[in-house]
Protein backbone atom coordinates (compact mmCIF):
# COMPACT_ATOMS: atom_id res chain seq x y z
CA UNK A 1 0.00 0.00 0.00
CA UNK A 2 1.61 3.65 -1.41
CA UNK A 3 1.76 6.05 1.49
CA UNK A 4 0.90 9.60 0.89
CA UNK A 5 2.79 12.51 1.26
CA UNK A 6 0.57 16.18 0.74
CA UNK A 7 3.43 18.45 1.74
CA UNK A 8 4.08 20.53 -1.78
CA UNK A 9 6.66 20.14 -4.49
CA UNK A 10 8.76 23.39 -4.96
CA UNK A 11 9.81 24.56 -8.66
CA UNK A 12 12.03 27.59 -8.92
CA UNK A 13 12.37 29.11 -12.09
CA UNK A 14 14.43 32.45 -12.75
CA UNK A 15 10.84 33.86 -14.08
CA UNK A 16 8.04 32.20 -16.34
CA UNK A 17 9.65 29.98 -18.39
CA UNK A 18 9.44 26.95 -16.11
CA UNK A 19 5.90 27.63 -15.92
CA UNK A 20 6.34 25.12 -18.83
CA UNK A 21 7.16 22.71 -16.42
CA UNK A 22 4.46 23.81 -13.99
CA UNK A 23 2.17 22.43 -16.26
CA UNK A 24 3.29 19.27 -17.25
CA UNK A 25 3.55 18.79 -13.35
CA UNK A 26 0.28 19.54 -13.05
CA UNK A 27 -0.92 17.65 -15.73
CA UNK A 28 1.16 14.92 -15.11
CA UNK A 29 0.67 15.24 -11.41
CA UNK A 30 -3.21 16.75 -10.75
CA UNK A 31 -3.30 15.81 -6.93
CA UNK A 32 -0.04 17.31 -6.05
CA UNK A 33 0.43 20.89 -4.85
CA UNK A 34 2.89 23.00 -6.32
CA UNK A 35 4.21 25.99 -5.23
CA UNK A 36 6.20 28.28 -7.83
CA UNK A 37 9.01 30.49 -7.52
CA UNK A 38 10.14 32.92 -10.51
CA UNK A 39 13.26 35.13 -9.78
CA UNK A 40 11.75 37.87 -11.57
CA UNK A 41 13.73 40.17 -9.70
CA UNK A 42 17.09 38.96 -11.41
CA UNK A 43 15.84 37.85 -14.65
CA UNK A 44 17.12 36.07 -16.97
CA UNK A 45 19.97 34.06 -15.52
CA UNK A 46 21.09 33.08 -19.26
CA UNK A 47 23.38 35.62 -19.36
CA UNK A 48 24.79 36.02 -15.85
CA UNK A 49 27.83 33.92 -14.22
CA UNK A 50 27.60 30.64 -12.21
CA UNK A 51 28.66 32.09 -9.41
CA UNK A 52 25.79 34.42 -9.41
CA UNK A 53 23.47 31.80 -10.54
CA UNK A 54 24.10 29.48 -7.78
CA UNK A 55 23.73 32.28 -5.38
CA UNK A 56 20.48 33.22 -6.77
CA UNK A 57 19.08 29.23 -6.83
CA UNK A 58 19.96 28.55 -2.88
CA UNK A 59 18.46 31.89 -1.91
CA UNK A 60 15.15 30.71 -3.60
CA UNK A 61 15.92 27.22 -2.14
CA UNK A 62 15.91 28.62 1.00
CA UNK A 63 12.70 30.48 0.18
CA UNK A 64 10.87 27.37 -0.54
CA UNK A 65 12.11 25.51 2.40
CA UNK A 66 9.74 27.88 4.39
CA UNK A 67 6.79 26.10 2.71
CA UNK A 68 8.00 22.53 3.80
CA UNK A 69 8.36 21.17 0.34
CA UNK A 70 9.05 17.63 -0.47
CA UNK A 71 11.27 17.92 -3.48
CA UNK A 72 12.45 20.56 -5.20
CA UNK A 73 12.40 21.29 -9.08
CA UNK A 74 15.24 23.47 -10.38
CA UNK A 75 12.67 24.17 -13.30
CA UNK A 76 14.86 26.18 -15.39
CA UNK A 77 17.99 24.99 -17.56
CA UNK A 78 20.36 27.68 -16.54
CA UNK A 79 19.56 27.25 -12.64
CA UNK A 80 20.21 23.53 -13.05
CA UNK A 81 23.60 23.40 -15.04
CA UNK A 82 24.91 25.82 -13.10
CA UNK A 83 23.65 25.29 -9.32
CA UNK A 84 22.40 21.66 -9.38
CA UNK A 85 25.33 20.15 -7.70
CA UNK A 86 26.13 22.80 -5.49
CA UNK A 87 22.28 22.89 -3.64
CA UNK A 88 22.62 18.63 -3.43
CA UNK A 89 25.76 19.45 -1.69
CA UNK A 90 24.26 22.10 0.66
CA UNK A 91 20.65 19.71 1.10
CA UNK A 92 21.91 16.50 0.95
CA UNK A 93 18.29 15.44 2.67
CA UNK A 94 16.08 17.34 0.15
CA UNK A 95 15.31 15.43 -2.95
CA UNK A 96 16.02 17.63 -5.95
CA UNK A 97 15.63 17.08 -9.36
CA UNK A 98 16.49 19.41 -12.51
CA UNK A 99 15.86 19.64 -16.06
CA UNK A 100 19.27 18.60 -17.73
CA UNK A 101 18.92 14.98 -16.99
CA UNK A 102 15.61 14.52 -17.92
CA UNK A 103 15.98 16.75 -21.01
CA UNK A 104 19.31 14.12 -21.81
CA UNK A 105 17.80 11.29 -20.90
CA UNK A 106 14.53 12.02 -23.63
CA UNK A 107 17.21 13.23 -26.17
CA UNK A 108 19.38 9.95 -26.21
CA UNK A 109 15.99 7.95 -26.54
CA UNK A 110 14.59 9.88 -29.27
CA UNK A 111 18.00 9.53 -31.46
CA UNK A 112 18.78 7.66 -34.29
CA UNK A 113 22.54 8.55 -35.29
CA UNK A 114 23.27 9.92 -31.76
CA UNK A 115 24.06 14.05 -34.12
CA UNK A 116 22.27 15.86 -31.38
CA UNK A 117 22.00 19.52 -31.44
CA UNK A 118 21.10 21.24 -27.49
CA UNK A 119 20.06 25.21 -28.23
CA UNK A 120 20.21 26.89 -24.50
CA UNK A 121 21.22 29.80 -22.62
CA UNK A 122 24.90 31.18 -23.30
CA UNK A 123 25.16 30.20 -19.59
CA UNK A 124 24.03 26.61 -20.33
CA UNK A 125 25.99 26.35 -23.79
CA UNK A 126 29.03 27.56 -21.33
CA UNK A 127 29.36 24.99 -18.81
CA UNK A 128 28.28 22.50 -21.22
CA UNK A 129 25.79 20.46 -18.81
CA UNK A 130 24.13 18.90 -21.54
CA UNK A 131 26.50 18.07 -23.27
CA UNK A 132 28.19 15.96 -20.43
CA UNK A 133 24.95 14.79 -19.61
CA UNK A 134 23.86 13.16 -22.95
CA UNK A 135 28.16 11.70 -23.20
CA UNK A 136 27.64 10.24 -20.00
CA UNK A 137 24.14 8.14 -20.88
CA UNK A 138 25.65 7.42 -24.90
CA UNK A 139 29.82 8.40 -24.80
CA UNK A 140 29.88 8.32 -28.69
CA UNK A 141 26.89 10.56 -29.19
CA UNK A 142 28.22 13.99 -31.41
CA UNK A 143 27.05 16.65 -29.85
CA UNK A 144 26.73 19.88 -30.57
CA UNK A 145 25.41 23.29 -28.62
CA UNK A 146 24.32 27.50 -29.77
CA UNK A 147 24.00 29.81 -27.16
CA UNK A 148 20.41 31.51 -28.18
CA UNK A 149 19.33 33.51 -25.39
CA UNK A 150 17.91 36.03 -28.14
CA UNK A 151 14.85 33.12 -27.90
CA UNK A 152 14.45 34.25 -24.48
CA UNK A 153 13.14 37.83 -25.64
CA UNK A 154 11.26 36.61 -28.06
CA UNK A 155 9.43 34.04 -26.21
CA UNK A 156 8.48 36.95 -23.22
CA UNK A 157 7.38 39.82 -26.62
CA UNK A 158 4.99 37.01 -27.71
CA UNK A 159 6.91 36.28 -31.44
CA UNK A 160 6.30 32.84 -31.78
CA UNK A 161 6.01 31.83 -35.22
CA UNK A 162 5.49 33.61 -38.63
CA UNK A 163 8.44 34.61 -41.63
CA UNK A 164 10.37 37.01 -39.16
CA UNK A 165 10.50 34.64 -36.14
CA UNK A 166 11.89 31.86 -38.44
CA UNK A 167 14.31 34.42 -40.10
CA UNK A 168 15.72 35.17 -36.65
CA UNK A 169 15.84 31.26 -35.48
CA UNK A 170 17.60 29.97 -38.88
CA UNK A 171 20.30 32.56 -38.23
CA UNK A 172 20.50 31.58 -34.82
CA UNK A 173 20.99 27.72 -35.68
CA UNK A 174 23.10 28.24 -38.72
CA UNK A 175 25.88 26.72 -37.26
CA UNK A 176 23.90 23.46 -36.12
CA UNK A 177 22.38 23.30 -39.24
CA UNK A 178 24.77 23.98 -41.94
CA UNK A 179 24.72 21.03 -43.53
CA UNK A 180 22.63 19.82 -46.02
CA UNK A 181 19.24 18.03 -44.64
CA UNK A 182 20.60 14.60 -45.84
CA UNK A 183 24.27 14.64 -44.58
CA UNK A 184 25.39 12.56 -42.05
CA UNK A 185 26.00 15.58 -40.31
CA UNK A 186 22.98 17.03 -39.72
CA UNK A 187 21.22 16.16 -36.49
CA UNK A 188 18.26 13.55 -36.05
CA UNK A 189 17.67 15.69 -32.65
CA UNK A 190 17.54 19.23 -31.03
CA UNK A 191 17.04 19.78 -27.61
CA UNK A 192 15.51 22.27 -26.48
CA UNK A 193 17.83 23.85 -23.37
CA UNK A 194 15.53 26.72 -21.90
CA UNK A 195 12.53 26.97 -20.77
CA UNK A 196 11.47 29.75 -22.71
CA UNK A 197 12.41 27.67 -25.99
CA UNK A 198 9.18 25.59 -26.53
CA UNK A 199 7.00 28.71 -27.46
CA UNK A 200 8.72 28.80 -30.49
CA UNK A 201 8.20 25.08 -31.12
CA UNK A 202 6.26 26.08 -34.41
CA UNK A 203 8.95 28.40 -36.14
CA UNK A 204 11.77 25.76 -35.05
CA UNK A 205 10.90 22.68 -36.45
CA UNK A 206 10.20 25.01 -39.67
CA UNK A 207 13.16 25.56 -39.63
CA UNK A 208 15.06 22.13 -39.07
CA UNK A 209 12.52 20.26 -40.78
CA UNK A 210 10.57 17.23 -39.64
CA UNK A 211 13.07 14.71 -39.40
CA UNK A 212 14.67 16.31 -36.47
CA UNK A 213 12.70 15.25 -33.34
CA UNK A 214 12.66 18.53 -30.76
CA UNK A 215 12.92 17.69 -26.90
CA UNK A 216 11.13 19.63 -24.78
CA UNK A 217 12.35 18.38 -20.97
CA UNK A 218 8.76 20.08 -19.54
CA UNK A 219 7.54 16.76 -20.20
CA UNK A 220 10.33 14.45 -19.40
CA UNK A 221 10.88 16.01 -16.26
CA UNK A 222 7.36 15.74 -15.35
CA UNK A 223 7.59 12.38 -15.38
CA UNK A 224 10.84 12.05 -13.65
CA UNK A 225 8.82 13.74 -10.79
CA UNK A 226 6.07 11.30 -11.33
CA UNK A 227 8.39 7.84 -11.10
CA UNK A 228 10.54 9.32 -7.91
CA UNK A 229 7.87 10.37 -5.93
CA UNK A 230 6.33 7.25 -7.06
CA UNK A 231 9.29 5.00 -6.22
CA UNK A 232 9.59 6.82 -3.55
CA UNK A 233 5.87 6.28 -1.77
CA UNK A 234 5.56 9.87 -2.08
CA UNK A 235 2.61 11.26 -3.73
CA UNK A 236 0.21 12.62 -2.83
CA UNK A 237 -3.12 10.87 -5.03
CA UNK A 238 -6.10 12.73 -6.33
CA UNK A 239 -6.81 15.51 -8.39
CA UNK A 240 -7.42 18.88 -6.39
CA UNK A 241 -3.79 19.69 -5.61
CA UNK A 242 -3.30 24.11 -5.20
CA UNK A 243 -1.20 25.86 -7.32
CA UNK A 244 0.70 28.70 -5.55
CA UNK A 245 2.36 31.44 -7.10
CA UNK A 246 5.45 33.51 -5.38
CA UNK A 247 7.36 36.09 -6.96
CA UNK A 248 10.25 38.21 -6.75
CA UNK A 249 9.36 40.92 -8.99
CA UNK A 250 6.29 42.70 -10.60
CA UNK A 251 3.35 40.13 -9.88
CA UNK A 252 1.76 41.85 -12.86
CA UNK A 253 4.05 41.08 -15.66
CA UNK A 254 3.91 37.80 -14.14
CA UNK A 255 0.67 37.42 -14.40
CA UNK A 256 0.07 39.08 -17.86
CA UNK A 257 3.13 37.13 -19.49
CA UNK A 258 2.09 33.53 -17.96
CA UNK A 259 -0.14 32.45 -20.56
CA UNK A 260 2.69 32.18 -23.13
CA UNK A 261 3.84 29.37 -20.80
CA UNK A 262 0.52 27.80 -18.84
CA UNK A 263 -2.25 27.06 -19.51
CA UNK A 264 -4.41 28.06 -16.69
CA UNK A 265 -5.02 31.42 -15.90
CA UNK A 266 -3.22 33.25 -13.23
CA UNK A 267 -4.38 36.65 -12.14
CA UNK A 268 -1.90 39.61 -10.47
CA UNK A 269 -3.99 38.66 -6.54
CA UNK A 270 -2.88 35.35 -6.93
CA UNK A 271 0.65 35.80 -7.11
CA UNK A 272 2.46 36.92 -3.93
CA UNK A 273 5.60 39.31 -3.93
CA UNK A 274 8.30 38.04 -1.65
CA UNK A 275 12.22 38.63 -1.05
CA UNK A 276 14.93 36.56 -1.35
CA UNK A 277 18.46 38.93 -1.89
CA UNK A 278 18.80 39.17 1.62
CA UNK A 279 18.71 35.36 1.81
CA UNK A 280 22.42 34.72 2.86
CA UNK B 1 39.45 81.91 -11.57
CA UNK B 2 37.87 78.18 -11.77
CA UNK B 3 38.19 76.07 -9.20
CA UNK B 4 39.20 72.50 -9.45
CA UNK B 5 37.60 69.24 -8.03
CA UNK B 6 39.25 66.32 -8.66
CA UNK B 7 36.38 63.59 -6.85
CA UNK B 8 35.50 60.77 -9.34
CA UNK B 9 32.08 61.18 -10.94
CA UNK B 10 30.25 57.60 -10.84
CA UNK B 11 28.16 56.56 -13.48
CA UNK B 12 25.51 53.91 -12.87
CA UNK B 13 23.87 51.55 -15.64
CA UNK B 14 22.20 48.23 -15.22
CA UNK B 15 25.00 46.94 -17.33
CA UNK B 16 26.70 47.60 -20.53
CA UNK B 17 24.39 49.96 -22.27
CA UNK B 18 25.30 53.14 -19.95
CA UNK B 19 28.88 52.75 -21.40
CA UNK B 20 27.64 54.75 -24.34
CA UNK B 21 27.40 57.59 -21.92
CA UNK B 22 30.98 56.84 -20.33
CA UNK B 23 32.67 57.12 -24.10
CA UNK B 24 30.47 60.38 -24.65
CA UNK B 25 31.90 61.55 -21.62
CA UNK B 26 35.07 61.09 -21.30
CA UNK B 27 35.22 62.42 -24.54
CA UNK B 28 33.66 65.63 -23.41
CA UNK B 29 35.69 65.59 -20.25
CA UNK B 30 38.84 63.99 -20.73
CA UNK B 31 40.36 65.24 -17.41
CA UNK B 32 37.53 64.00 -15.04
CA UNK B 33 38.00 60.71 -13.25
CA UNK B 34 35.02 58.27 -14.07
CA UNK B 35 33.87 55.07 -12.11
CA UNK B 36 30.99 53.33 -14.23
CA UNK B 37 29.40 50.74 -12.16
CA UNK B 38 26.73 48.33 -14.00
CA UNK B 39 24.73 45.91 -11.94
CA UNK B 40 25.15 42.45 -14.13
CA UNK B 41 24.45 40.35 -12.41
CA UNK B 42 20.58 42.13 -12.30
CA UNK B 43 20.41 43.66 -15.71
CA UNK B 44 18.18 44.17 -17.53
CA UNK B 45 16.44 46.30 -15.88
CA UNK B 46 13.74 46.88 -18.71
CA UNK B 47 11.68 44.40 -17.72
CA UNK B 48 11.19 45.16 -14.09
CA UNK B 49 9.20 46.94 -11.75
CA UNK B 50 9.40 50.77 -10.59
CA UNK B 51 9.88 49.54 -6.85
CA UNK B 52 12.92 47.12 -7.36
CA UNK B 53 14.75 49.40 -10.09
CA UNK B 54 14.44 52.09 -7.15
CA UNK B 55 15.62 50.01 -4.78
CA UNK B 56 18.34 48.72 -7.14
CA UNK B 57 19.70 52.40 -8.02
CA UNK B 58 19.36 53.38 -4.51
CA UNK B 59 21.79 50.36 -4.08
CA UNK B 60 23.85 51.44 -7.25
CA UNK B 61 24.13 55.06 -5.36
CA UNK B 62 25.48 53.83 -1.88
CA UNK B 63 28.16 51.65 -3.34
CA UNK B 64 29.47 54.81 -5.21
CA UNK B 65 29.17 57.25 -2.77
CA UNK B 66 31.87 55.11 -1.23
CA UNK B 67 34.30 56.67 -3.86
CA UNK B 68 33.48 60.21 -2.48
CA UNK B 69 31.64 60.75 -6.08
CA UNK B 70 31.55 64.55 -6.71
CA UNK B 71 27.99 63.69 -9.33
CA UNK B 72 26.11 60.52 -10.07
CA UNK B 73 25.14 60.15 -13.73
CA UNK B 74 22.18 57.70 -14.07
CA UNK B 75 23.73 56.50 -17.29
CA UNK B 76 20.20 53.69 -17.89
CA UNK B 77 16.98 55.55 -19.48
CA UNK B 78 15.29 52.83 -17.30
CA UNK B 79 16.69 53.62 -13.75
CA UNK B 80 16.40 57.40 -14.78
CA UNK B 81 13.09 57.56 -15.69
CA UNK B 82 11.86 54.98 -12.43
CA UNK B 83 14.49 55.99 -9.23
CA UNK B 84 15.97 60.02 -10.06
CA UNK B 85 13.04 61.72 -8.27
CA UNK B 86 13.56 59.02 -5.04
CA UNK B 87 17.77 59.01 -5.47
CA UNK B 88 17.27 63.19 -5.49
CA UNK B 89 14.96 63.04 -2.49
CA UNK B 90 17.40 60.61 -0.85
CA UNK B 91 20.45 62.14 -1.55
CA UNK B 92 19.46 66.03 -1.88
CA UNK B 93 23.20 66.76 -1.41
CA UNK B 94 24.18 64.64 -4.14
CA UNK B 95 24.57 66.56 -7.59
CA UNK B 96 22.39 64.13 -9.45
CA UNK B 97 21.79 64.11 -13.76
CA UNK B 98 20.07 61.38 -15.55
CA UNK B 99 19.44 60.59 -19.41
CA UNK B 100 15.77 61.25 -19.59
CA UNK B 101 15.52 64.70 -19.19
CA UNK B 102 18.65 65.85 -21.58
CA UNK B 103 17.41 63.60 -23.84
CA UNK B 104 14.17 65.24 -23.99
CA UNK B 105 15.09 68.82 -24.09
CA UNK B 106 17.85 67.14 -27.61
CA UNK B 107 14.26 65.90 -29.12
CA UNK B 108 12.63 69.37 -28.13
CA UNK B 109 15.49 71.25 -29.69
CA UNK B 110 15.93 69.14 -32.92
CA UNK B 111 11.87 68.50 -33.65
CA UNK B 112 10.71 71.28 -36.59
CA UNK B 113 6.84 69.55 -36.35
CA UNK B 114 6.39 68.15 -32.68
CA UNK B 115 5.74 64.72 -33.80
CA UNK B 116 8.49 63.16 -31.43
CA UNK B 117 8.39 59.41 -31.65
CA UNK B 118 10.20 57.12 -28.65
CA UNK B 119 11.57 53.99 -28.23
CA UNK B 120 12.50 52.74 -24.75
CA UNK B 121 11.71 49.77 -22.76
CA UNK B 122 9.01 48.41 -21.31
CA UNK B 123 9.63 50.00 -18.03
CA UNK B 124 10.42 53.62 -19.60
CA UNK B 125 7.05 53.06 -21.76
CA UNK B 126 4.95 52.36 -19.03
CA UNK B 127 5.74 55.10 -16.52
CA UNK B 128 6.00 57.63 -19.94
CA UNK B 129 9.09 59.39 -17.88
CA UNK B 130 9.66 61.16 -22.07
CA UNK B 131 6.78 61.68 -22.57
CA UNK B 132 6.41 64.04 -19.69
CA UNK B 133 9.70 65.76 -19.88
CA UNK B 134 9.04 66.43 -24.00
CA UNK B 135 6.08 67.91 -22.71
CA UNK B 136 7.06 70.01 -19.72
CA UNK B 137 9.50 71.73 -22.61
CA UNK B 138 7.03 71.76 -25.30
CA UNK B 139 3.59 71.10 -24.17
CA UNK B 140 2.04 71.02 -27.85
CA UNK B 141 4.29 68.23 -28.71
CA UNK B 142 2.75 65.05 -30.40
CA UNK B 143 4.69 62.00 -28.50
CA UNK B 144 4.37 58.58 -28.96
CA UNK B 145 6.18 55.77 -27.47
CA UNK B 146 6.87 51.93 -28.02
CA UNK B 147 8.17 49.77 -26.16
CA UNK B 148 11.11 47.51 -27.84
CA UNK B 149 12.78 45.41 -24.90
CA UNK B 150 14.39 43.00 -27.81
CA UNK B 151 16.48 45.59 -29.14
CA UNK B 152 18.38 45.17 -25.91
CA UNK B 153 19.12 41.28 -26.22
CA UNK B 154 20.20 42.32 -30.38
CA UNK B 155 22.19 45.17 -29.15
CA UNK B 156 23.90 42.55 -26.85
CA UNK B 157 24.01 40.23 -28.95
CA UNK B 158 26.14 42.02 -32.12
CA UNK B 159 23.47 41.70 -34.65
CA UNK B 160 23.48 45.86 -35.48
CA UNK B 161 22.33 45.65 -38.58
CA UNK B 162 21.56 43.91 -42.30
CA UNK B 163 18.40 42.95 -43.79
CA UNK B 164 17.19 40.80 -40.67
CA UNK B 165 17.95 43.28 -38.03
CA UNK B 166 16.10 45.81 -40.29
CA UNK B 167 12.89 43.57 -40.17
CA UNK B 168 12.90 43.26 -36.59
CA UNK B 169 13.49 47.15 -36.18
CA UNK B 170 10.62 47.46 -38.76
CA UNK B 171 7.74 45.56 -37.42
CA UNK B 172 8.87 46.67 -33.77
CA UNK B 173 8.63 50.64 -34.85
CA UNK B 174 5.43 49.41 -36.90
CA UNK B 175 3.06 51.73 -34.39
CA UNK B 176 5.06 54.43 -34.16
CA UNK B 177 6.18 54.42 -38.25
CA UNK B 178 2.48 52.82 -39.41
CA UNK B 179 2.17 56.31 -42.18
CA UNK B 180 2.95 57.19 -45.20
CA UNK B 181 6.41 59.07 -44.87
CA UNK B 182 4.93 62.68 -46.25
CA UNK B 183 1.98 62.02 -43.97
CA UNK B 184 1.40 64.90 -41.44
CA UNK B 185 1.36 62.31 -38.40
CA UNK B 186 5.28 60.83 -39.38
CA UNK B 187 7.25 61.43 -36.45
CA UNK B 188 10.31 63.91 -37.57
CA UNK B 189 12.26 63.11 -34.72
CA UNK B 190 12.93 59.64 -32.61
CA UNK B 191 14.36 59.38 -29.11
CA UNK B 192 16.37 56.50 -28.65
CA UNK B 193 15.33 56.08 -24.93
CA UNK B 194 17.80 53.25 -24.12
CA UNK B 195 21.12 52.84 -23.88
CA UNK B 196 21.70 50.25 -25.95
CA UNK B 197 19.83 51.21 -28.91
CA UNK B 198 22.36 53.34 -30.70
CA UNK B 199 24.35 50.06 -31.48
CA UNK B 200 20.97 49.93 -33.73
CA UNK B 201 21.30 53.28 -35.60
CA UNK B 202 22.17 52.36 -39.20
CA UNK B 203 19.22 49.37 -38.95
CA UNK B 204 17.00 51.97 -37.66
CA UNK B 205 17.58 54.95 -39.43
CA UNK B 206 17.26 52.83 -42.64
CA UNK B 207 13.96 51.67 -41.50
CA UNK B 208 12.21 54.94 -40.80
CA UNK B 209 14.19 57.35 -43.06
CA UNK B 210 16.67 59.83 -43.35
CA UNK B 211 14.10 63.00 -42.71
CA UNK B 212 13.46 61.36 -39.07
CA UNK B 213 15.98 63.10 -36.50
CA UNK B 214 17.79 60.02 -34.33
CA UNK B 215 18.24 61.29 -31.02
CA UNK B 216 20.72 59.60 -28.75
CA UNK B 217 20.93 60.97 -24.87
CA UNK B 218 24.51 59.90 -24.82
CA UNK B 219 25.92 62.81 -26.20
CA UNK B 220 23.81 64.93 -25.09
CA UNK B 221 23.74 63.98 -21.34
CA UNK B 222 27.63 64.40 -21.71
CA UNK B 223 27.14 68.08 -22.77
CA UNK B 224 24.91 68.80 -19.60
CA UNK B 225 27.17 66.74 -17.37
CA UNK B 226 30.17 69.57 -18.76
CA UNK B 227 28.33 72.32 -18.56
CA UNK B 228 27.05 71.85 -14.65
CA UNK B 229 30.86 70.77 -13.56
CA UNK B 230 31.71 74.03 -15.20
CA UNK B 231 28.91 76.17 -13.97
CA UNK B 232 29.76 74.98 -10.06
CA UNK B 233 32.89 75.57 -10.48
CA UNK B 234 33.58 71.77 -9.89
CA UNK B 235 35.64 70.90 -13.68
CA UNK B 236 38.74 68.62 -13.15
CA UNK B 237 40.75 69.97 -16.07
CA UNK B 238 43.42 68.10 -17.87
CA UNK B 239 43.50 65.13 -20.02
CA UNK B 240 44.88 62.59 -17.96
CA UNK B 241 41.33 61.17 -15.82
CA UNK B 242 41.10 57.43 -14.66
CA UNK B 243 38.24 55.33 -15.62
CA UNK B 244 37.26 52.68 -12.82
CA UNK B 245 35.30 49.81 -13.89
CA UNK B 246 32.92 47.72 -11.18
CA UNK B 247 30.00 45.08 -11.95
CA UNK B 248 27.95 43.05 -9.47
CA UNK B 249 28.26 40.00 -11.77
CA UNK B 250 30.50 38.38 -14.53
CA UNK B 251 33.66 40.79 -15.33
CA UNK B 252 34.22 38.66 -18.16
CA UNK B 253 31.18 38.94 -20.52
CA UNK B 254 31.61 42.70 -19.21
CA UNK B 255 34.49 42.84 -20.88
CA UNK B 256 33.60 41.11 -23.86
CA UNK B 257 30.31 42.96 -24.66
CA UNK B 258 31.72 46.55 -23.97
CA UNK B 259 33.25 47.14 -27.27
CA UNK B 260 29.51 47.04 -28.87
CA UNK B 261 29.01 50.15 -26.44
CA UNK B 262 32.53 51.66 -25.91
CA UNK B 263 35.71 52.93 -28.08
CA UNK B 264 38.39 52.21 -25.54
CA UNK B 265 39.46 47.99 -24.84
CA UNK B 266 38.62 46.76 -21.51
CA UNK B 267 40.79 44.34 -19.76
CA UNK B 268 38.94 41.41 -17.24
CA UNK B 269 41.20 41.97 -14.98
CA UNK B 270 40.31 45.52 -14.96
CA UNK B 271 37.14 45.05 -14.24
CA UNK B 272 36.29 44.85 -10.06
CA UNK B 273 33.41 42.57 -8.86
CA UNK B 274 31.33 44.00 -5.80
CA UNK B 275 28.34 43.38 -4.14
CA UNK B 276 25.12 45.86 -3.40
CA UNK B 277 22.13 43.16 -3.21
CA UNK B 278 22.75 43.11 0.43
CA UNK B 279 22.66 47.39 1.12
CA UNK B 280 19.42 47.85 2.39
Amino acid sequence: MSQSDSRPIGLFDSGVGGLSVLNATRLALPGENLIYLGDTARVPYGTKSSLSITRYAEQALKALLRYDIKTLVVACNTAAAAALDALQASYPELHIIGVIDPGARAAVNVTRTGKIGVIATESTVNNQAYQKAILSLMPDANVKSAGCSLFVALAEEGWHEGELVEAIVKRSLSGLFDHYRDSDDYPDTLVLGCTHFPALKTAISRVVGDSVSLVDSAVTTAAVVKKQLTDRGMLNPGSDGYVRFLVTDGPERFARVAPRFYSETIEAEQVELIDIQHFV
